[in-house]
């Protein structure tokens, strides 16, 4: 089946993903939040998006901040694609439109703490917004897995994975929005797609700091790099572990596959980079920040941890890369050897 | 406890652990092979170490290839390091040494078909060539993860893994030939260890395809190379299945470690990278050839698509990846389309 996607933001993932929707042969409505405009603006005059460098895919339909309701109009799937601070606020002028649909898509990804500073996952996070309004939602999928917007905007080769705990609805999504270029393999565990995304990102925060000690000592750090590597997929699978999902989730696409792009390139790698060749963890958050960076690693660490004492404080045990993480982004002296201490095997008996 | 370790193989990782076994406390006797004078000479003039640019640590004992019986005299630990095609001469030759010890540790990773073609684990070909000869041989411990020998041998961190189907043996050896700096963790699982090295050299190749794919379009493929990481990773759980290993090897630092590793940089990853870039799959082996760069990768393929014939054909359905890197080392026509096919989700149902 094909019909109406709405999806909801204008940024980089938002607009990519019409290349593929339209190819799969969609309708497609672009909506942008209050703050997209200038987004749509290019978009409209057929320039370059400007956060993905890519032409919007022909035919998509687009709708500015104040047309919520006719961008939601008989729309089949809705896909939430803002600023993860952004997702409630949106959600819930969207839940009428959201209510009437067949699934609700989620590529925005983060922590979302509730009015009592209990961190939830964002499905978790709507599925108590339209509770509180009497809406009831649709399912939900869980969008993650290593898609860089410009590659999917671009039609370059992507694997993503759809997490839906009716995995028949992850199922006929994947078949339905996928496209030869663009496929979705499907888990039911959306818990572990959900929390894989944000933590990628605390995780390249340690292999940026490999990358920028190789640069301030002009010798690489590869095994140093590596073994963050595999001390970062085991704590997701922990991580997946608290909060019901499965160590196999962690191991693919999710986990493994988003770890690997995300330490290729982005914004905690330079951030934690920075902090390798010898910046202070203040000092480079502060000049991200002005330059207008958002080093999404950073709050995605701190709400972790309160996710973890929430949940099993026993586990912190075996997260000693988180620990060491944030140690690094609150300051500690010397954060290369807090991050050798986490990732190098103690000697045997006191592992 | 320590004593004298003998290290059979003056090459890069040979003479790169001399760092942390003489840091450790350790006698160290490096042992060259009859192709490794010219390193020793190197070494004995106090010249760094021409394969790792850094010079062998202080104290380390240099005995050339007629002197195998000295440098084995009275040692308590014996280290393979040799290359994968000379392990079992050179294991022949040093079985007496090697039955006086305690351990013997094995560094060199390959297959090793017999003489009728079956193609074996290297620990398994030397606990039949002990077998042979009435050779009782001590405890084997595999030795893997990400560990660049310039890296190891400059005393940079590192964490490696040692397995041994006697864990007590790899927990003794891990705890008295580790240093601060080379760290060990440790494994039951023989088995998984050694079949991680020679694949990730077989992977690494389809990872630097997308490298070159890359540099071609003069735009990134990193989604596809993330894609291919995660398919890496699961065809890795599949082979240590095959012989007998756990998934948590293959998803900790001798599998996912290591191929992080490898995919930064090394020779396997070059030529995938050839190949990405237009090259033919035959013209870039025999430049790299002549070169005199050996990609270890093409032949470990050849013998792992022989080993899951052998062992279990029926998992050539899990293992495409295996498959596509073995069609474009053969020469097939739009390589790229070969890997992504492989790695990219099928459609639900035809998965």
């Amino acid at each position: 089946m094909t019909g109406t996607v709405t999806v909801l933001g204008a940024g980089a993932m938002g607009s990519a993903l019409a290349t593929p929707l339209r190819a799969a042969g969609w309708r497609v409505n672009l909506w942008g939040t209050w703050l997209d405009d200038h987004l749509l603006d290019a978009c409209a005059a057929g320039s370059p998006h400007p956060r993905t460098a890519v032409p919007l895919a022909d035919g998509t339909r687009l709708f500015y901040s104040d047309r919520l309701a006719d961008a939601l109009d008989g729309t089949d799937v809705v896909i939430i694609a803002v600023a993860s601070v952004g997702v409630q606020e949106v959600a819930r002028r969207a839940l009428p439109g959201i209510s009437g649909s067949r699934a609700l898509l989620l590529t925005s990804k983060g922590f979302s703490p509730d009015d009592d500073g209990r961190v939830r996952l964002l499905p978790d996070a709507l599925r108590e917004l339209g509770a509180e309004h009497d809406a009831e939602l649709p399912p939900i999928v869980a969008v993650g897995g290593p898609c860089k917007a410009n590659e999917v905007a671009a039609g370059r080769w992507t694997a993503t994975i759809f997490g839906c705990r009716d995995r028949s609805v992850a199922e006929e999504s994947a078949r339905t929005l996928g496209t030869a270029a663009y496929r979705a393999g499907t888990t039911d565990d959306e818990a572990g797609v959900e929390i894989c995304a944000p933590m990628k990102n605390v995780y390249a925060i340690a292999l940026g700091l490999a990358d920028g000690l190789g640069e301030r000592h002009e010798e690489p750090f590869h095994d140093l790099k590596a073994a963050t590597f595999a001390q970062a997929v085991r704590e997701l699978v922990i991580l997946a572990g608290l909060v019901g999902g499965r160590a196999e989730t962690a191991t693919g696409l999710a986990g493994v596959g988003d770890l690997e792009v995300t330490g290729l390139s982005g914004r905690n790698k330079v951030y934690g980079a920075r902090i390798g060749q010898g910046e202070s963890a203040a000092g480079a958050l502060e000049a991200m920040t002005a330059a207008e960076q958002t080093v999404e690693g950073v709050p995605a660490a701190r709400l972790a941890k309160d996710l973890v004492d929430q949940r099993d404080g026993a586990a912190w045990g075996e997260l000693p890369l988180l620990a060491a993480v944030l140690d690094v982004i609150a300051g500690a002296d010397d954060p290369a050897s807090h991050v050798a201490r986490a990732v190098l095997p103690g000697p045997p008996g006191n592992a």
